[in-house]
């Protein structure tokens, strides 16, 4: 049984520190009987709200980012390669991402994770439509359990005509907005039970933050 | 008997992460057998150069990292109370350091610990000289051990001399270049055998790296 809220994660599929968080948060919940409510984001939408800049591109912090983003991997025990290009726009995978969400919760989470190793390690360039497309496929086809989806084909059709909808477009744009009302500024940034974490480097105090209930 | 190089830790008087790094990296380096050298520097210099702004002042990421000092302060199990007012210019105590770290290195890294926590405990100006001053005495009046200074008139006199001395005026200047020359953008900034670390949160990896020899 689990009636505790669950952990909603904000990420902007190009950010590297919100891929290195997504392969930890859904253990991490589980070990305090909690879900994750996975929420991608425009960062670059937030940003124009914020008047923040692609971290890559700040002066010596964006050399020390790079080097930061593998060695940060590397301590998690995580597989990571910056892809090239990056940073990439993320319209594509995040309108799939609420499309599948609607339509089948647990296959969008699972699309979201297998998004960001198709990007993160294995360099796909996850900004097009076609590839996103493909991801989805990929991960119905892994799936161990009947989906939504009865087959690759119809999948591969009624995503490509999801995501180009103007209803998703719109549902994209409202969740962004509603990220910057909850006080989101960066990725990944986690709310627990009304608690805000901003960083890959906070989870250690979100798991404490559950273990003792606040501190 | 301790060979291997000391872990250059570079911070502004002024910053909450590089007073909570403060509190953790001399008991870190010793569980290695290290020394810390400790090198203050003006943040507002190095943003003149890289383009970045006060934390507290960035739209929701201020109001976030404000709550983030508290909670991170906790998590560590430190005091911490945000001053008003708040952020300072730190000349005066930067200055004093260097001052006293020509003559006493020893008194000099006391002073420093003891400066962070006037301002980030007991909410002390450390941006007046006269506060410098006087924390500088009480580091003395705490020392063990017989310091290069007989006594509190004889430091009162020469540091206030000291720190309005175009000499240390020139130090510090070239201590912040330097500290951009070496790829320092913020603070708490960490260089161990060459490899940098950003921030209070990575405590963990430079533990981590000089655990391993790297990673």
């Amino acid at each position: 049984m689990n009636t505790a809220a669950p952990i909603r994660f904000y990420f902007d599929f190009s950010s590297p520190y919100g891929y290195l968080a997504a392969t930890q948060i859904d253990a991490l919940a589980a070990r305090f009987g909690r879900s994750v409510d996975w929420r991608p984001v425009l960062l670059g939408v937030i940003m124009r709200s914020t008047g923040g800049k692609p971290l890559t591109e700040v002066p010596l912090k964006g050399d020390y980012s790079k080097h930061d983003f593998a060695r940060s991997a590397r301590f998690l025990g995580v597989p990571f390669q910056l892809p090239t290009p990056f940073p990439i726009a993320t319209q594509a995978p995040a309108r799939a991402f609420y499309w599948l969400h609607e339509r089948d919760p647990a296959l969008a989470a699972a699309f979201a994770l297998a998004t960001y190793r198709a990007f993160f390690v294995d360099g796909r360039d996850i900004s097009s439509p076609a590839t996103t497309i493909e991801v989805a496929v990929e991960t119905l086809a892994a799936s161990a359990t009947p989906r939504r989806f009865s087959d690759a084909n119809e999948l591969r059709g009624e995503l490509a005509e999801g995501i180009a909808s103007a209803a998703i477009k719109e549902q994209l744009k409202n969740e962004c907005d509603a990220a910057l009302a909850a006080g989101v500024f960066g990725s990944p940034f986690f709310i627990v039970d009304g608690e805000p974490f901003f960083g890959a480097d906070r989870l250690p105090q979100l798991e404490q933050w559950l273990t003792r209930g606040g501190f």
